[in-house]
């Protein structure tokens, strides 16, 4: 027990990873495939399925978000946590990557909605889902490019993206969770405007809708969970923990061993 | 520069609080006044105000919501941030007392709303919204009386406040924005209950409930970014980091040198 924390907290080489880890992101996947499978099976038994060229096509964009904006978003955020043992650049990659896909996916929903709209004489971004949504697409956006910029050119400096880390993660986390959010707005939007007064008659469609809202509240909570609890963050790397310990050494005011 | 970094990781006596730390905290305070003072100049100005004998009853439901469970929430979270230099009991206090006041008022707000239910024959529980509601509730009143078992009374271990210690955090901030989530629910469901199709005309109550949504996420976010930031977390007190440092004496395998 104390042994297993100890070699938990050696500073350098590969670590084992923290023993529950792997069944909270186990559950976090779980957790998140259903999601992904309840939205599916919602807009198949209770709107009509998916198709782009007809009235079908509004289901592209619930889908498509769901996906993309909390799913592939949310895995992109656990790389960290999960890859704790590769290079730090392969995980980084891997890292931009799935938010390029979430990205791409979510720009289709996007695409379907707004074409929707338009063959049907709706008004765009009347809603606050919608706002939020938006919010939502700048921020990931900005996140993207910023953090390309930091982390994946040579260019920053070490104490400059030493600096910029914690912001990049908080904002990470706040758009993901914002995305939950904007989801849950939508998913009761689209309840609503079905259903009017037969959703307080617990028709089925409410229900399921329902279990979806929660299953999505619960697939953020644990992928927030996993990517805040403090025993579990990445461990550093040999070379990294060099470069830490020659910060470290400067900004307490002793003159740095070695650069 | 350095000296003050220094100064601010020095481990015992009064410590400077971080110099940007007030003006976040003035900015939340800002925030949260705007969205209850927004959601009062919404009822008033849209919903015929607030009265507990008639159908007003209903407008009660949430301005109590977002006093309790949005606003005093979430101050009752930043009092560790703003009373950096008080006694620990003394600010556990004013946390659970704050908690109190915020339940308190929530109560008032949730038998608001079923006795309006009541009055009017509408069904119960039906929306996601009143799901996750529920579960707020729940998870809040659970919170506070573990919290309270751990923290203000004397029984339970330093070592079990350690361990449990993270998990409050966690739990407390993720029922924090449960709520600030809830309360948009709540405000798409007023909206569309009430303006229907007129929503997408936008009219001037949609567009204000729509900034009330985006203050509600503004007020969220920077609650969340003030706690989670790790240089403004509290600093340890010197009783404390004497306790701190047996602690972590016995978990490093070492006889502790004093008890």
């Amino acid at each position: 027990e104390s042994g297993s924390r100890l070699s938990m907290e050696s500073p350098a080489g590969r670590t084992p990873a923290p023993r529950a880890l792997p069944y909270y992101v186990a559950f976090s996947q779980l957790l998140g495939l259903t999601v992904v499978a309840v939205t599916g099976a919602w807009l198949g038994a209770y709107r009509g399925g998916i198709a782009w060229e007809s009235a079908l096509q509004f289901n592209v964009h619930p889908l498509c978000m769901i996906i993309g904006l909390v799913f592939l978003q949310g895995d992109a955020l656990l790389v960290y946590r999960v890859f704790r043992n590769e290079a730090k650049r392969t995980t980084k990659i891997l890292h931009g990557l799935l938010h390029v896909l979430a990205f791409v996916i979510a720009l289709v929903g996007l695409v379907a909605v707004f074409d929707y709209h338009r063959k049907k004489g709706i008004a765009d971004l009347y809603s606050l889902h919608s706002w939020c949504g938006i919010l939502v697409f700048v921020l990931f956006l900005a996140q993207w490019l910023v953090g390309l910029g930091f982390f994946l050119f040579p260019g920053a400096s070490f104490s400059l993206r030493s600096r910029y880390r914690p912001q990049h993660v908080f904002f990470g986390a706040a758009i993901f969770l914002l995305s939950v959010g904007t989801a849950l707005l939508g998913l009761k939007e689209a309840l609503l405007f079905q259903l009017g007064t037969k959703y307080s008659a617990f028709e089925s469609e409410g229900i399921l809708a329902n279990v979806l809202g929660l299953l999505l509240v619960a697939f953020g909570a644990v992928v927030l969970y996993i990517l805040t609890r403090a025993d579990w963050k990445r461990p550093l790397q040999a070379e990294e923990q060099a470069l830490s310990m020659d910060f470290k050494t400067l900004t307490e005011g002793d003159s740095p061993s070695s650069q």
